[in-house]
């Protein structure tokens, strides 16, 4: 397992308030997530049951830092590495400190695929420092700090709430902005596959495609259908005409062809499918298994289908 | 009470159904509606606790009709007439007809206001067509042949399913276009208030002032206010952030100087308030009284408030 230490401040976290003993423990686990779901960009955000695990130990002085599965060799192991960066932030945020920080993750959610691994690890920080902090923040906090940290609210909220959510952002000029969200009903039967490819994408590469300007019919039309996709996702049989968009995905398909081909065929087939964030992952929301036929033909194709159920919010153990 | 006679098919209604005998009678209550909601322009709309009375009876033969109240003084008493022409229609997708209908419309819905005064037209006319037809239509249809007469499903599927709707048209190249609509809860706490000018407003000329093209970021902050509003509708602490709109209220304000006005003077003051349809009425959610210096102020300032509670559907007595 790679591992590091890094420089590291004689007190981490908040100056002056408690510090941590050397010795506290905790156990995060961290849901993946989907955003921008369909019409839902920047918005709509659901969480995921396939989970980054986080141990945290405080020590006497110093960062180590152990990753294992899903970008153990690919992130750094300094301190600035968003699982540390953020439990930073949240000890700073509840007022207290620590001296030395030991912290293994185990990684299961894909990186640059559109599950919101940064998401999840800014989260899970998060969470770990708030449980060290006797749950000193709340839920609106913990939306707050990790869509800061992160920039992706929907990802972000829906980690931290868990379920679906609706994510928005207040701002007034002269303050930074004000994320929040709200737990939006998910029926039982909902279920999701997602199709997970070998090849990543970049968010900003792909945020590049969309237009400056876009006509006001799609305009009126997304807001339609993201207010529909809040009811179909306790009322499935609307999950088809509620997934349509002409806001991102449209856009960005030169950049997702084979993504882009996926969901054309699923929709064709009736399963409402969406790019998963900024892709290239798909995600097929449906109350039922997917045809083996069209499993296998996705898996031919070098998809990896995972079956997820909706998860809960971030919880530590 | 103005009333007027017409031309007048031998049939009325589908020729070779059934033939309605002389002397059926139904009463229909069919309530106003609010539509382009905050954000949810051409999309969410609230049926309100103002009503429309449609009497009508069937005769041996002819047209008669008679109008009290809003409009009488203007509508067209022949078969011009939308309550004819819905209850035609009606009758015609029903497969019964009638030799002749005696009608007879109370209106209290104001007209040209933005309170949907054509769509619960439409409405109650079709619902007094369905209930001498035995119900032969559900809803579905009933939203569907009401927003083809009138253009706004938003209005159309208010006054159909009652409470708080989401419509939205599924297009395909070819065929006309598909109309529907799900009911959204609203809180039970959830009030409103209606403010009504004097002065009456043009929904053609309104919508020309909307421009071709939106900006992107407009069009992805209206999709997540309007995602929003759905759950602030039985969330009502989110009522004032979910009524924030980009895609129709700045632009059609030149259009609307005095609701405009009002709107910023009850949202400065932490109400939810919005255009109601394309205006000029003024509406605003909330849960509690307004102030009795805020009511006062509009009443002095030439608005007629009603205070509104949301309404269920059209029904046949």
């Amino acid at each position: 397992m790679p591992a590091g230490e890094a420089a590291y401040p004689e007190v981490l976290g908040a100056s002056g308030g408690q510090v941590l003993p050397a010795g506290r423990e905790v156990t995060v686990s961290v849901p993946a997530s989907t955003a921008n779901l369909g019409p839902g960009f920047d918005t709509l955000g659901m969480a995921l049951g396939l989970y980054d695990t986080i141990h945290v130990r405080t020590t006497s002085g110093g960062l180590v830092l152990h990753v294992s599965g899903e970008g153990e060799s690919t992130v750094p192991l300094d301190s600035s590495h968003l699982v540390y960066k953020a439990l930073e932030g949240g000890l700073r945020a509840a007022g207290i400190g620590a001296r030395g920080l030991e912290i293994e993750c185990e990684n299961s959610i894909p990186h640059s695929r559109g599950l919101g691994s940064s998401a999840s690890a800014a989260v899970g920080g998060l969470v770990a420092a708030n449980a060290l902090a006797d749950n000193a923040l709340d839920d609106e906090r913990l939306v707050q700090l990790s869509s800061e940290f992160e920039g992706h609210p929907d990802n972000a909220a829906a980690a931290v709430l868990g379920g679906a959510v609706v994510a928005w952002t207040e701002a007034e000029s002269g303050h930074s902005p004000r994320y929040r969200a709200v737990r939006v009903p998910t029926s039982e039967e909902l279920r999701t596959t997602v199709f997970v490819p070998e090849f990543s994408s970049s968010t900003a590469e792909t945020r590049g495609l969309l237009p400056a300007k876009v006509p006001h019919a799609d305009a009126a039309f997304n807001a339609s259908r993201a207010a529909l996709l809040t009811v179909a996702l306790s009322r499935p049989e609307f999950l088809l005409a509620a997934t349509e968009d002409r806001l991102h995905q449209g856009y960005r398909a030169p950049a997702l062809e084979q993504t882009t081909e996926l969901i054309a065929l699923l929709r064709g087939r009736g399963f409402a499918a969406a790019v998963s964030g900024a892709g290239p992952t798909t995600l097929c929301l449906h109350t039922g298994d997917l045809t083996a036929t069209l499993r296998s033909d996705a898996e031919s194709r070098g998809w990896k289908l995972l079956d997820l159920p909706v998860a809960e919010g971030a919880r530590a153990k």
